[in-house]
């Protein structure tokens, strides 16, 4: 949508401007944030249909609807996507009881009903009965702000917690299961998602929790062997020591990594619109993958 | 001290209904807080000291004198413990790097240099050259506020994290090791401290990191065997869904558990006044306390 949007508003008044500046568009796009890969994907996809579309002789116009076409695709398939992950990973919530996500892996964070919250909904129209446990996610609240809000819209029970009591929370009481989203998924399965989802997955083992994650093909990234190899986004101080502007810590040195990898030793399946991908996932996930890129 | 200025500002005006009014003192003290056990002991050792002072034909002004002298002395036997507790941890400090504390066990909440920072405190003396990684503490944000604030005062070098950074920090950084505060102790080392303690213990065997307690003889509950008979307070939804009067969550159910339970299988010392006791704690606790209470 992105690149569709840079496209229509170009100032451009000749197909040679257009080319000139239609990397430009997808560079500062790319450069928005490190971590998650599917954010790459989608631009390479833009990139393709705007090689198609701007051959000798096409009219701007003809090449601006193009990409606003493009765009309105892959939402309509994203829409799809998140129905099939949902659809697969319904079967896995328990049939009753509590189960936990991290962050917000929902309708707010992609084109549909979400990944991760994706298979909770699913679930919940399926007939399972479920309370969601959500983490507030600090720094940035993602859970209490986001998570929270979608699942009382949908009327789907659930209960805020802070990030320090998830093992708690696990010891205490019954949770069916873990489900989140990926920002990044290593040919081997390790997994790069908001910050908090490796300790989140090292206590449900703890606990006999499984732990799931549920994402896109496009979130797959085989070109990179393991988790070692994702970058890592570090983002400002004041997210950590000011909340909506009021200061809330001293002027102290801050360490704020927007995300982490969970080994794929700690996950017990990825849930994907091609099916549910289990250890060893680098056989796994290729075959799920197979025929997708190429 | 709270029970000296209760005692203090008493309008009783005869030696019989100070006796009358002296117990409920005691009990609205008593009421505040059902976790930590210190407070308990503290009210207890008031008790005994009011009951050799409220004699017949004792004066109220002697009295109320008694009970002032009797805080007093709380408080400079506290500060000792605090020095000798940090004595005996600050040899299981790294002498060079990094350490991880959570909540505020410093100045600020106790009478002294504080329990796990009068460790840290004690060792920065001694020459160790460390940085302490401070979780934030949520909902209350006691890492934030209190010991990022302490640490700062005293020139000690410190980053501040959220609480869902931990794990992330364990696995990337080299930390030498974490050292925390103590709400109760039982009989077999399980020990109740803020909420979020727990999974820190969890995380810190998951990367080899020693995970100690410093606390005071007077944390220990002999009187319960394991951290099960420790009761948990639950706190005010609003201390999780507003920060500063700030609403920064919907209106949705919550959890709030001020502490946790870290199962002594967990710890890998406990640092009191009286030196350091290891596993099994049942015994090496017992050996620690004898001749201290009876």
């Amino acid at each position: 949508m992105g690149v569709a949007i840079g496209v229509e508003r170009s100032a451009a008044k000749s197909l040679d401007e257009l080319k000139k500046e239609f990397p430009l568009i997808c560079a500062t796009l790319a450069k928005t944030r490190p971590t998650a890969v599917d954010l790459f994907w989608a631009i390479e996809r833009m990139k393709k249909r705007f090689g198609a579309a701007a051959t000798a002789g096409a009219s701007l116009d003809s090449i601006r609807a193009a990409m606003v076409a493009e765009a309105q695709h892959v939402h309509l398939e994203k829409r799809a996507i998140d129905e099939a992950i949902g659809r697969f990973g319904a079967d896995l919530m328990p049939q009753d009881g509590s189960v936990m996500t991290q962050c917000n892996a929902g309708a707010l964070a992609t084109a549909g009903i979400g990944t991760a919250l994706g298979v909770i909904r699913v679930a919940v129209e399926q007939g399972h009965k479920l309370t969601v446990l959500v983490p507030e996610t600090r720094p940035y609240l993602q859970g209490a702000r986001l998570t929270a809000w979608e699942l009382q819209q949908d009327g789907i029970p659930l209960t805020l917690i802070t990030d320090n009591m998830v093992g708690h929370i696990l010891k205490t009481r019954q949770v069916g299961a873990i489900v989140v989203g990926a920002d990044r998924i290593a040919a081997n399965g390790d997994t790069a998602n908001k910050i908090g989802t490796y300790q989140i997955a090292v206590l449900a083992r703890e606990h006999n929790v499984p732990f799931y994650v549920a994402a896109p093909i496009s979130t797959l990234d085989l070109s990179i062997p393991s988790g070692e190899h994702i970058p890592i986004e570090e983002r400002a101080a004041d997210e950590v020591t000011h909340l909506r502007g009021v200061r809330i810590a001293p002027d102290v040195a801050v360490a704020n990594p927007a995300f982490d990898v969970t080994p794929a030793k700690l996950i017990a399946a990825i849930i994907t619109e091609r099916g549910i991908a289990r250890a060893p996932f680098i056989d796994s996930l290729r075959a799920l993958c197979a025929g997708v890129r190429g």
